[in-house]
């Protein structure tokens, strides 16, 4: 029977571990962290309603995310520049992840180059912005493809970078690298943030990737997530960055049953933001998600263990899902229905 | 007038006299102990609109479980190795029930054996697993009716035990006793859980027990409850198993409207999960029970007094369950009604 | 602009000045306070839905009880043993009372006699309890009319006294006094409750006292109110005993609208508990009371500086009600509706 | 990436720079602060429902409050002598407002005459009383009128001046100043406040001064709302005095949206009253106001930093507002409708 690692002990360790600037930039949300807040505690007010007496001896928490298979529900959503929390970077996370059988999303804002991450990566996908300078965006876009991402994931809720609560400023040094060579030259706010990227630029990304599934991530409502479907989106992320954009937005939690209920079947649709247990996966899978996505979690685990460490919580989320899905009479994340969980 | 003695008093005690791994394990909930934190929340969300101007010069708090006659509807819950928290164990928690008039259930995870436990105890059930080694499980349960047990409970929230907050291993000593001898060799959790248990298992241990009456334990579903009822279950027992199964699920006081409406009067309906004061047992028949049981209180009462703890624990329940009934208006527990609460 | 004296500070001052018993018999609650707790916290979650540019320049604060002009529709609660926090005692409260316009409200567990109130008190009533001696109940009964009572209160939700959380004996002297003196020799548990007393009982007090209205206290369910007054009773005061009768109950604030609907315009309706200031006043007129009465804060100002400290909380409530009314845009206590308040 | 100065860390400082017994007069509520307590965490309840993908390269905050252009839709609530807070007192504060484009409600409790605030302000407004001597009323508009005032805001919650739960007298010493030179013969409580204003006024205020636009400030119901448009006003201004009139009322966030169906879209809807981040300002949009204010936080901006911090504030606002408005997909104040909150 082993002891649980709660988040908070895992987030207490990184906090020792990183220079406190380091740890505020990753740990901070927008404004006054109101969003940042609510999304954990939104979770909890879904309790769960577990089935009892199925024949839980052989439970699969596999899965499969725009077709790739996946060892469980639960994978690692982008976050920027992670070799703040720990040398090791992005190549390091994306081999934890695969260590684990999960699947990893790239940000652009990485810190190291496609060829680096994908020479270590299990299935991964490239979170993308388009960037003013359109020609640099496609330019990534086909080096990822050729690099083997499997998707895109459009960032959608940051037409701006909001303003932050706690250590503001990217303490990334000068050796930074950057997923192409031709970032290097402009790193600037200006390059980054396109605030004019509509719909339309869904299906633009596909067909300058080669026809690379777009999946739009930050989607709060089930207008929105219509308007993706139809402008040509292969799956939706319900998020709200973490709590690090627009302050005060929706928690997740309940915005995802709106989103799914938009959309029924026609696609796939994940969510992230304050997801800590296995049972909170459980929950979002009941509230409509076919899989959720943890950030800070895996920064922390980097920050204190390295690549073992982002294998070991995803293998403990994984063993947690596992935990979840047998308590709940679930055999397989299939077999988990909205009313596995208890609307407040 | 007498004072209050409150379980957090209690609690309090026991903390103090028993080793620091022992109470973590006795107390301890799964998870991030959600569960365990809503339970007894969970009553205070149902306040009681008592009822004035009856005579109750005469108030019987006197009730029956499965036609067994009983002193008050607030009895004794399984719990697992209770020589942890006092050398009597077992036997002293039964004897302790038995002076207080009220019904004990044996834990299957017993630290006494079947014959020490039955030579002191009042009325009782066995709680029971349907182990791996189904011939074990049948001759456990054979010689429980034999000893004299009355019921079986079947735990059906435990396919697997779930991964604990607080000391996660139990440290029973090698002196340690079991309920019959052929258990003492497999005493690894690989003889405990059997994660392949169904509804037909309720019909098998009424069969190979002789026909005693099968009450399953760990429902929090209305069509769970009617399943059970369906393939044979005498009573129902909603239970979270006290927060230490899988956490996040839902207070045991939010579920047992549910299956009350489930079942109609078809069956009794017990329940447990936060029960820490004699109005919260009203509460709980107020919200459909025909019964309450605790688990913890029992555990702290042993730990501090021995079986006489027990015994003032129950007694003092039973004082105040008779005192709210008057208070209530009530003369008797069948004229505790679903209006005497107020639902949130 | 005057500064407010919170009724936290009022509180303050008393638990310095009593001893820590005294002080606890007086403030406790019954069982695990929770009905304490929740009393003063219902008030606030109904916020006050203010009227604008209403001619205010004349507000009358003035209403009647049964019959009785008063200053304002806050009065003085029945609680026991007032000279344990004061000299004073019974005699001061009264004279504070009056002092300030208001009525009071006796206990028949008084320190005092009735001679001794009645010479210094405005308009009072007796609360009364039927005594299993009823003879001696109907002696008290007839004093109390010849002394001036100008309606009976019965107490109805006291068929037992419940188990207190904290200072559980009533520590008056040996020197203590009595309604009147045949009470002197029957200062036993068993003299004062009788469990047997039902709402045949408010057609006899009427009798025995020689018409005297019957106020039933304790209401707190809208078919107990119809049942009150199809028995005879002239007014209900909805109550659940200051939180020190059956813990749970339900907060007097939710109750109050119930009991009002069940029985319109037929009678008057009062209501004590969690009344801290002139704003609870004014939002329970807006439930439907007719007046509201404070327990504790008179007990507080008593202790504090005796009858003048009594005098000043009511007038200072007195102030408090006429600048809600003012600030509400109600001329008149018949001015406010059930519309002044948001309901939760 | 800025970033984030937060309400609470301006209050700090204000509280650091201030006399005690000037800090308490600007931050205390009436009563038990119940009001103020619940103003700010009001807008919480409405969580924002951003909309992504849209064109959001330019965005424009500007809008017009009763035809006057604004660079903002927040602005600067009316409190009283704002040379507590600064030596620069009124005047500091109209020209940091008009130096971020804002507009400047100026009380008729101001320390300064109203030329020298005309001086220095934009746009400004008179926030007025209904004097008991309404020939000094009279003089007031007119030359308010004359020295620039584009309308009068007529305080409607304040019949009289509440008593308060911290520093409850104004100690501004013997130099202080006054809006025209009649009031410093004045300056006592019974010139200020006239319990007997009523819709009629509102007519009366459009004539004595020359045709000014009547806001009518403290609406907090439907009913109240629709009596004064068609008495004339024209705007209402949903406020609780900031939790300083009649505690216990409603949080403004709560009474907006009642308010803007009541009128529709009659007439221009503004609210105050825990307004402390440009989120904030987008729920008010959003629930129905063409505008939002803040009081206290312009007073700590005064208090710290003079003119300047006024404008700092205002100017931090407005950039919240216009980064709010981009991150929920809006290029303009009018794109702002009720779907963007989620109601509670």
């Amino acid at each position: 029977m082993p002891l649980v690692t709660t988040y908070d002990e895992l987030e207490r360790r990184a906090r020792e571990i990183l220079p406190p600037d380091i740890f505020g930039y990753l740990a901070t949300g927008s404004g006054v962290e109101e969003t940042l807040a609510t999304n954990d505690a939104a979770w909890r007010q879904f309790p769960l309603r577990p089935r009892i007496l199925r024949d839980v001896a052989r439970v699969d928490t596999g899965t499969t995310l725009l077709g790739t298979p996946v060892a469980s529900p639960v994978h690692v959503a982008p976050t920027g520049y992670q070799t703040l929390a720990h040398a090791s970077g992005e190549a390091g996370v994306a081999k934890g992840t695969a260590d684990a059988g999960s699947l990893y999303v790239l940000s652009t804002r990485a810190t190291a180059s496609l060829d680096e991450v994908a020479a270590v990566a299990g299935p991964w996908w490239l979170q993308v912005y388009v960037l003013r300078d359109r020609d640099l965006s496609a330019r990534i876009v086909e080096r990822a493809a050729a690099c083997g991402a499997r998707a895109l994931v459009l960032t959608a809720d940051t037409p701006y970078v909001a303003a932050k609560a706690r250590a503001a400023n990217v303490p990334v040094g000068g050796s930074a690298r950057f997923l192409i060579p031709e970032l290097v030259a402009r790193d600037d706010e200006g390059t980054w943030q396109n605030p004019s990227v509509t719909f339309d630029d869904i299906g633009w990304l596909r067909e300058v990737s080669g026809g690379l599934p777009v999946v739009v991530k930050g989607v709060l409502r089930g207008d929105d997530a219509r308007s993706c479907v139809e402008a040509g989106a292969s799956a939706l992320y319900v998020s709200n960055h973490g709590g690090r954009q627009l302050d005060g937005a929706l928690a997740t939690a309940f915005a995802l049953a709106e989103v799914r209920a938009a959309v029924g079947e026609e696609c796939e649709v994940y969510v992230d933001g304050g997801i800590r247990t296995g049972r909170d996966v459980v929950r979002a899978l009941a509230l409509g998600a076919n899989a959720a996505f943890v950030g800070r979690p895996a920064l922390w685990a980097l920050a204190t263990s390295g690549s073992d460490g982002v294998r070991d919580l995803l293998s403990s989320l994984h063993e947690e899902v596992d935990e979840a899905l047998a308590l709940c009479g679930c055999r397989s994340v299939a077999e988990v229905t909205p009313d596995l969980v208890r609307y407040p």
